[in-house]
């Protein structure tokens, strides 16, 4: 992300992107390693490059791309439905996650959430994120450590719908089954006011969250939905794409007061 | 934002919110301020209060709120459309905004996108925002002060249409009329790899710029548009909103390699 | 609707359209009749006018325009929410509705999909209506006596949720506030391959209705919502519209099998 | 469509329908017919069978149900992209299209729009439907034949872009590439009050027709889009559909007068 050498220094991450669009996300440094269609890549070819110029693999070029969280999330490994773009986007904006921000996650699925909220509250803030299925935790893990955004993280096993010892925290953020059963949880984990956000696929999950937000007292209670669509530039002019994802997930959000 | 103290201390911004949904973002400091609708109100009175504890002012009480920054676009003066929070996100996400990014902005307008680019970039990065119109930049200027979000910020008269000095930036945001004639000029403030982002009403519009970016060769060229629809939960169930914002612009997004 | 005389003959119904998009629906008939905005008007006077032409009424001009069943919507008495014509428009397609059609609907409100439907079974089908609700039964009944569309319709009051007379329907409406209610009497009343519709501002109705139509083995269960969205071309362009009702009431179809 | 007999007579439409949703459409008369993945059926073997009820081929059950106009459309065959039966619908709603309305058509394609508007024509109406591509009216003429929808209909060569014969039609429907240059024809071949609708796929189509129909004195110019989303009942609840058709194509409607 953030401006630094034109060239490409042992250790960082580097995004590979072929002119079709394909994305590897790899680490330059001195040793081999075996990428899915290339085969064994010499990783240390990529010191001393510089960003935004192509190397030629596997008879392709590949552009040498600084990654954002974008690149990293689109190239992770998924052990479980991940969250889009625009719905981790909207959950950091309402919940005001920035630098500095002490943020509670449950669950932690694949880690895609967690790393968009790491990367947001690097270098000082801190990420602590529950989920009680233990292969979960370890795509995650795995994730966070290969896109290098895991700094600020700590994994923790367990269930936030019981008490646990976080306090003070900025913004609680659930994409659990049953959101409305940590609603109490949460309530003391917040600092005065502090963002809840919840993410569920289904209306039900969304009513119950909300009666259950209102019930303790939360203010500024509000639901929405987020729907996203392309447009297509042709020859013939610009339209809207035929190809749309009609849902993700409704998103709630809340603040303690 | 950041976890501090959970008593509010002299020189801090307070968002003071009212039981129905009303917001004032005034600062804590030893003056008397004329607030629309509550008189002359003393400002010292909040010093040393709890964050989200409430006062009385005018026969009503009001919860003493750390704001955030959407806290600050709800509460700031207006003097032109201003860009949603849902978009504004949206583009700090995909041009990957966060704690240390350079980021350049055209043009300013109010300073709303500038507040929220400025809250991602801090402390250690910057935003360099343009306008060429002077009584925009004055209200941005009020609203970055009044904010306490102007710390990272550099407001600058001029058009980006012409060549600018700013060079290595990682992300170029354009608001303004005929974002496909920066296009050239985006190209080279931004550093290999770095984001431009361009936000439109029309189509017409969309269309050009998306031809620019072709044309000088920046890649993953995507357009879109965000539309955000509340869920309503009553007694008898939940629903979509009947009101609705249709539109508020397209997105077009691209990288520079 | 059909084509008819050039010149507008004494009976028939006449919208005026005025220059703003004020539309009022009358009858030429040989009687003074006093209209909001424009005092007595002498309803003779448009006998032997052409169609297309203009008159002076109150100083402005209005267009004489053959109505047609959206301008009787436009123009109706409102005692209830009236269904959009949207809506309307696919209820009457995934049911089938045509000249001829034999339509059950419940309840009635003020009338305005009675309008449709009634309007498309012309000549020789028919709409049976209920509302248990006299108030709008007597809305209902003056919509469709000034709209002309009335003839092919039975109003009713009663229960749709009980045993009712009706058999051998090609379709079956549903606008009741518990539609899972009257998933057995409507499938009493449907002939075989005859469809259901119904309309819900809840996604607690759609889920409700889905499940009773599975239970009672109905075939081809859909819900769905049609979201409708004006585009504006102005000087700078083509965009959406910044106006949007964000939310009508969810479709739910099957067909009884 | 109309409520008939209980039982199927020689000479009618059937629409065969698996559990697992698949369509045929055949006519029950004394031949044999060779279905796609069923072999050669006796058509014969139908009559006199209960609609609704089952028969038995290629060891599954397959319901005879009576076909609806959007049955046809289903399984009729493709030469080109068709329109979806939710912008059918508001066509036939906007431009008033009911029994005995004369409508004109340009172009015809596969005749998809064609037979819901004779549909809706029928019996005493017409839709005099144009294409200048022999390979679509051939395509157009198969389906309306073997849907039995097309006693309305005349297809007709030819090019609405320069003069036409019809005159005092109640409907002109476009679905052409420049439909901005058949406005002037449109006019001509309207009744005064009559309606215009124009299906477009791109923003730049929209702009332009709209500009001629302003151009031409037409009024209540207005262009849309319709968005359809399914709603999905499960065990977990009720959400929308993830999957879902982006666009189908702009409206625009306007009257002549």
């Amino acid at each position: 992300m953030v401006s630094g050498s034109s060239f490409v220094v042992e250790g960082e991450r580097v995004l590979l992107l072929s002119d079709s669009g394909e994305k590897l996300l790899v680490v330059a440094k001195r040793t081999m390693h075996k990428v899915r269609g290339l085969g064994a890549v010499d990783m240390a070819s990529f010191i001393g490059k510089e960003w935004g110029s192509t190397v030629d693999l596997g008879g392709q070029a590949w552009f040498l791309v600084r990654p954002s969280i974008r690149d990293a999330i689109e190239t992770m490994e998924r052990g479980a439905q991940i969250i889009t773009p625009k719905d981790a986007a909207l959950i950091a904006m309402y919940c005001d996650v920035r630098s500095g921000s002490m943020v509670l996650e449950a669950g932690t699925g694949s880690g895609a959430l967690t790393m968009v909220l790491a990367g947001l509250v690097a270098p000082s803030g801190k990420v602590v994120s529950y989920d009680n299925r233990k292969e979960h935790q370890a795509v995650a893990a795995r994730n966070l450590e290969r896109s290098g955004l895991g700094g600020c993280v700590e994994l923790k096993g367990g269930d936030v719908t019981g008490p646990i010892p976080e306090r003070g925290m900025d913004a609680v953020v659930l994409d659990i089954m049953e959101p409305w059963k940590a609603v109490g949880t949460a309530r003391e984990c917040l600092r005065a006011s502090g963002h809840l956000a919840s993410y569920s696929p289904t209306a039900n999950q969304v009513e119950m969250t909300v009666r259950a937000l209102r019930d303790r007292g939360f203010r500024e209670v509000v639901s929405l939905e987020l729907m996203l669509r392309n447009m297509v530039v042709g020859e013939g002019g610009i339209r809207p794409s035929f190809d749309m994802l009609g849902h993700t997930g409704y998103l709630t959000f809340a603040r303690r007061l």
